[in-house]
């Protein structure tokens, strides 16, 4: 047993690592672009050295979610099926041994959780990876890496709530569902890839003046992000497909009913509401559903306001769980 | 009264110009990548004058549809409102006078079309434009340039139809429904334009490999595309929207359920056949329903296909009705 361990939430263009104690109190944290498709030239083994190095503690657990454990990653974690127990994902771990170059500050060696003749040399170590989770959708397998283990950190801070359900807004969105604390399903929307996409390289974002400067006016952006909203919440169903919803943000630039500042939120505001009338009808809610956004505040605040205008509006916000899910997947595993 | 004029379908990305005599027979034609996004630096005059040269014949009329009407066009061309009668459609015609360096050879000069004076200087031209058609659906407009000309000529051939649809797939597919030859509704479709950007720039492309040799297996690639298509038919409606099953041409290559090659079939028939699903719908069509498909010949057969498997046998088929059109208009009038 550790007194602490080190939490890698590692994705595909960032890695955001924390030294984590036993109590699940993050004593420090490392942030890097060193994402798995931004690699330097020493690959996984030299990011981890330099995380190890940033924190200057003797060696401790490690042990890492997200597409670091995807066929693209470190080394490839299995995904495991929905529905899953929270204790059978946390103890189904994919070992990669790595050589650690030791570069630790001999002062800080805590004789109590570290062998002396594991200093001083390098050596081998081992590195932790948090299985995937897919499930059997009628017509195709979906996927998720990384954010299993964001619900398993926010469902810890649930009490006694036998049904929920979360939402992880970004470039692939994931509705997750959860019953007395298992993962029972989730569903993938492409929304914030597709809205980037749209905006950088298609003729809508020609039409668009795109918010640089955040100089734009509050009010105007909202109202043209409900319009939006009101478009995908009013047009739902096969008769007027998002194919078509989508060349809207087009005429309404045309026709000067949106300026051109504004065209951006419209645009959210389809996308968003296309994304959210599935999700609800998806998962089948009533406005009464506890509602948990995990991810950046301003995202997540955008959800929060086209679900208020859709209906619901017992939702709450969260900023990274990831360090607790970390922190339960290392207590079950008796890391710490 | 001339006995030919020119007819232009001149759009974003290509110029196509025809010669056409006053039985509607198609004389000669020109080709160029001039399209309106692509001039030569003396601009459209110097690419109308390149397209007279070409034909090297007297002054006659000059009558262009497509994009060329659109604010980043030669001049701008009013929208007008549907349902509309084709005639009226025809009259709205936007002129622009243009400078035309003479450069007939003036051996080919008819003396009975062409004053002599107005050969060997400089001289100014009407260039004339057909209007754009835009409709008002229940929460925005929506517009067309060039389809409605090419629909025009698509009827011309359909005898006592009350009821028809012409769909004209591409970057912003169009479905047109006309009764008694007037276009009634229609309704545009960003499906050519997502599938190309999911294609190069998501993360669907990057698990793709892109046909370029032609070396596909046609059986594996008519599985793949229908595998697409039931997807949008049997997941249709907001329970699982356009924006998640995209990311199912993702899982699909994950876990090898379809190979990379066919990848690009596969997000094809969601596409093609979310499109169609939300066409189908819209315009309420049945079975019996006479459908035209209108544009390249592979596109055209791609929806046959689709079409065929939801259920709608009785489509035809044509490449390019837009020279029929513009016959159609330079009669009504009065240019030949």
């Amino acid at each position: 047993m550790y007194t602490q361990f080190i939490g890698f939430d590692w994705g595909t263009s960032s890695l955001r690592a924390y030294l984590i104690n036993f109590d699940g109190m993050i004593i420090n944290q490392y942030e890097s672009a060193h994402g798995i498709m931004h690699l330097p030239e020493g690959g996984y083994d030299e990011v981890i050295a330099h995380t190890l190095a940033y924190f200057n503690v003797p060696l401790c657990p490690l042990l890492a979610c997200g597409m670091v454990g995807s066929a693209q990653g470190f080394k490839e974690a299995s995904y495991i099926s929905c529905p899953q127990s929270l204790e059978k994902l946390a103890l189904n771990l994919t070992k990669k041994e790595f050589v650690y170059k030791n570069t630790i500050n001999q002062n800080t060696i805590n004789q109590n959780t570290i062998n002396q003749n594991q200093t001083n040399q390098d050596q081998t170590h081992i590195f932790h990876i948090v299985a995937g989770m897919s499930i059997a959708h009628k017509h195709s397998m979906d996927v998720m890496r990384g954010e299993e283990t964001q619900v398993l950190g926010a469902l810890a801070d649930l009490n006694a709530i036998d049904s929920a359900v979360f939402i992880l807004p970004g470039t692939h969105s994931k509705w997750v569902l959860t019953e007395n604390k298992q993962i029972i399903n989730f569903t993938t929307y492409m929304t914030g890839e597709l809205f980037s996409l749209l905006k950088t390289h298609s003729i809508l974002g020609r039409g668009m003046i795109l918010d640089q400067n955040n100089s734009k006016d509050s009010v105007l952006a909202k109202r043209a992000f409900t319009q939006g909203l009101d478009l995908a919440q009013s047009e739902s169903g096969s008769q007027a497909s998002l194919l078509h919803q989508l060349f809207t943000a087009r005429t309404k630039g045309l026709f000067k009913e949106i300026e051109a500042l504004y065209l951006e939120d419209y645009l959210s505001g389809i996308l968003l509401g296309s994304e959210i009338q599935a999700g609800l009808a998806n998962q089948k809610l009533i406005k009464q559903t506890q509602i948990t956004l995990i991810g950046n505040q301003n995202l997540c605040k955008l959800y929060q306001t086209a679900l208020d205008y859709f209906g619901f509006k017992n939702i709450q916000i969260k900023e990274n769980t990831a360090p607790q899910g970390l922190w339960q997947i290392a207590k079950i595993n008796g890391f710490i």
